[in-house]
């Protein structure tokens, strides 16, 4: 089966927009099986739009649209799509009162309203987050055409839970992928190590860059979801034989989620002092609903005053090694683990940059430190190679004290000393 | 002058990778005043991509393609286009040499050569990031053609400091955009009122949505900036005059950037007491880098005894009011100004969802309260319409509060009822 993209929007064509949708389809095609032949944007201009989508209907198989279903004029999808494929639109009543219960309103404007207009005889693909509902049907001669919505929070779950099983109908066999995920390793030395078991045609072995992790996908193809399950186990089993620790789960898709489940089920409670991480990592751990039940309280001391206030960092430490050094990081997190009289504490200080680096104390210099209150572990994460981001630095900063509080949790040593990603990390 | 992009990469068709570089071409042609009409992607198959070169050299002014200009057997663009267009490829020692040198090695593989191999005539685009040169020459038939590398660290600073002054030595005239920023309307309505102002051809006006907020460009088209840049100014004070304190920024990009900034003018500080943020405030306040000046501290307090040990919040108030109530709000941020001795304190309470909800309180309400030591103002954001998710709701709670403070430093009302994207904020 061949597919094609096309993703409609003037913003596109503008650059004020990356195509992630595209990205996003692509993904999930490829997860099904699908060969995704051709991507392309088209502007919000019926006549070049008329023209993709004739062409695309000509060659493929099937036709993914995302864009321009929205209620305003240059939203066209629908109509020019409906149109090459000799199909008419038609009001879709339940849609419509979706459409008037989002806005709590009986009567909706007309350009609300065209969004309720979809094409006759299609499947309603229904949006759970935003008003505008998507739709799948076949064309005259054949080709499956499916319209899903442009912003990524509408399409992602509408492909997710509508489209995707929609596709799977039609097909003979099933595909089960899972991941695993690892956390200080890169993906070279990774896909050097599983070199041996990337030739394997069914199952599959393929290896991804996650922002300053990695994970292997293994997937495999059979007639049922139990058979091709099975297929997946023992080349799973084999990546954690030789990744050991490092495989931090099958498909739990982040350290956070791990984590919160992790505490919860061992009945421990976590809590974090921040300086340059800045209530990132608090923020991720409440990313993950329910973490209440494991996360009471965190700070975020930027300032010197408010580590001692808060934490009771001695000012003599402060004074002696300064903000930025293993002592501090060790003090905020035994501060912490007594301020929240919780089972752990997390303490991080460091220099995120782009300012305020200084030939001893290096941008990209962060110590992590964990406590249980009886030790203290204490990582020292050092630049090396080319510049990174303030982003980068303090998004992997939180990652790697999620990682040490999952090793603690799972009973392996905390630190781990490991070279990764043009960062450093040692026992300072 | 009608452009078209052509990404070159199989990993974009699976997904693997966002097209980043569509999009920062794309933004350097719309800079440029020139008309990007087609944008499509096409994998590392020679017969595809020779198809997408000849239709793209045959009915555009200008194609710029991107990747598959590297070292390995499937980077093959370079001989596919040059033979669509009618050109031969020769060695440029130049480029050889300097892949010599990037490698410090007298002789480099066959496979690096290649990538000094261009087409005859060309104009070759230095690559000070990595190995592959990019090139600019004419079709046969008049198209300009250029080819960039692939990686977005190589693509983007040679399209800036060599291709766009290339690109730039053709033209007569000049395009300066700016975004005036809107919190507090959404887009549909900020379109409506600026609906009469919507069909002007130079300057031209567009409504673009951003998470929870929106934004208008205004794009004029002179022979020089200073004077494009004169054209757009009326249209920014008209729009300035209708919205009125609805506009936080022209150019600023984001909420926390413009708070930061304004802070730190008038020397105020603003420390943080966050409930089902969790810390996403504090986080996207020390996004901002030089942050630490005028953010010192912020607490998560996600349990009832966190709120009352770290924030003073009387006991009686949560046992009264509960921990989601606008009491709550206001006794954390007074609470914080107090803790903190700063200038102004927020607290954020709520319920981000999906679980925790009641009928009485439903996921999405949410309280904030702004102090400034003095007096406090408590907003209430309250769910209309479809379900949102938890990062939506987080998201917009953060905002909302960078608003109160936005709009106190700048002698606003700092709140301003209004019904925004799915939720209602009023004074409690």
């Amino acid at each position: 089966m061949n597919a094609e993209i096309i993703s409609v929007g003037t913003e596109l064509l503008l650059g004020q927009v990356v195509n992630t949708d595209a990205a996003i389809v692509a993904r999930a095609l490829s997860e099904l099986g699908i060969n995704l032949l051709y991507s392309s944007v088209v502007g919000d201009n019926p006549e070049r739009l008329r023209n993709a989508v004739e062409t695309a209907i000509g060659r493929s198989d099937l036709l993914i649209m995302t864009g321009g279903l929205g209620p305003t004029a240059d939203d066209l999808t629908k109509e020019t799509t409906a149109a090459a494929a000799g199909k008419k639109l038609t009001l879709h009543q339940p849609s419509l009162e979706r459409i008037q219960n989002y806005f709590n309103e009986k009567k909706v404007s007309e350009n609300q309203e065209k969004q309720a207009w979809l094409p006759e005889g299609c499947t309603v693909l229904q949006n759970d987050n935003g008003t505008a509902p998507g739709c799948a049907f076949q064309s005259e001669n054949g080709c499956a055409v499916i319209m899903l919505p442009g912003p990524p929070s509408e399409l992602e779950p509408m492909l997710r839970n509508y489209a995707v099983p929609y596709l799977k109908q039609g097909q003979a066999f099933t595909i089960v992928s899972h991941n695993v995920h690892i956390y200080g390793r890169g993906e070279a030395p990774v896909a050097q190590m599983m070199d041996d078991l990337m030739d394997g045609e069914n199952p599959t072995l393929a290896p991804y860059a996650k922002e300053g992790e990695c994970y292997l996908r293994v997937t495999a193809k059979a007639h049922n979801h139990e058979e091709a399950d099975q297929m997946c186990q023992p080349l799973i089993d084999e990546i954690k034989k030789r990744l050991g620790g490092f495989v931090y789960s099958v498909d739990v898709e982040s350290l956070e989620e791990l984590v919160v489940a992790e505490l919860a089920r061992q009945g421990k409670t976590l809590a974090t002092a921040e300086s340059c991480t800045g209530g990132l990592l608090s923020k991720r751990l409440t990313d993950v609903s329910g973490s209440s039940e494991v996360f009471h309280m965190g700070v975020v001391t930027y300032s010197n005053e408010a580590k001692e206030q808060l934490l009771g960092v001695p000012h003599e430490v402060l004074e002696a090694h300064g903000a930025v050094s293993p002592e501090t990081a060790r003090a905020m997190a035994q501060g912490i683990v007594k301020a929240s009289s919780g089972s752990l504490g997390v303490g991080i200080t460091g220099i995120a940059g782009p300012g305020g680096g200084t030939a001893e104390k290096p941008v990209g210099l962060i110590y992590i430190a964990l406590s249980d209150g009886k030790e203290t572990w204490v990582a020292k994460r050092a630049p090396i190679g080319r510049t990174k981001s303030r982003e980068w630095h303090r998004h992997c900063a939180a990652s790697q004290a999620l990682d040490m509080v999952r090793r603690y949790l799972a009973g392996l040593p905390v630190i781990e000393d490991h070279r990764y990603e043009g960062d450093r990390t040692c026992r300072p």
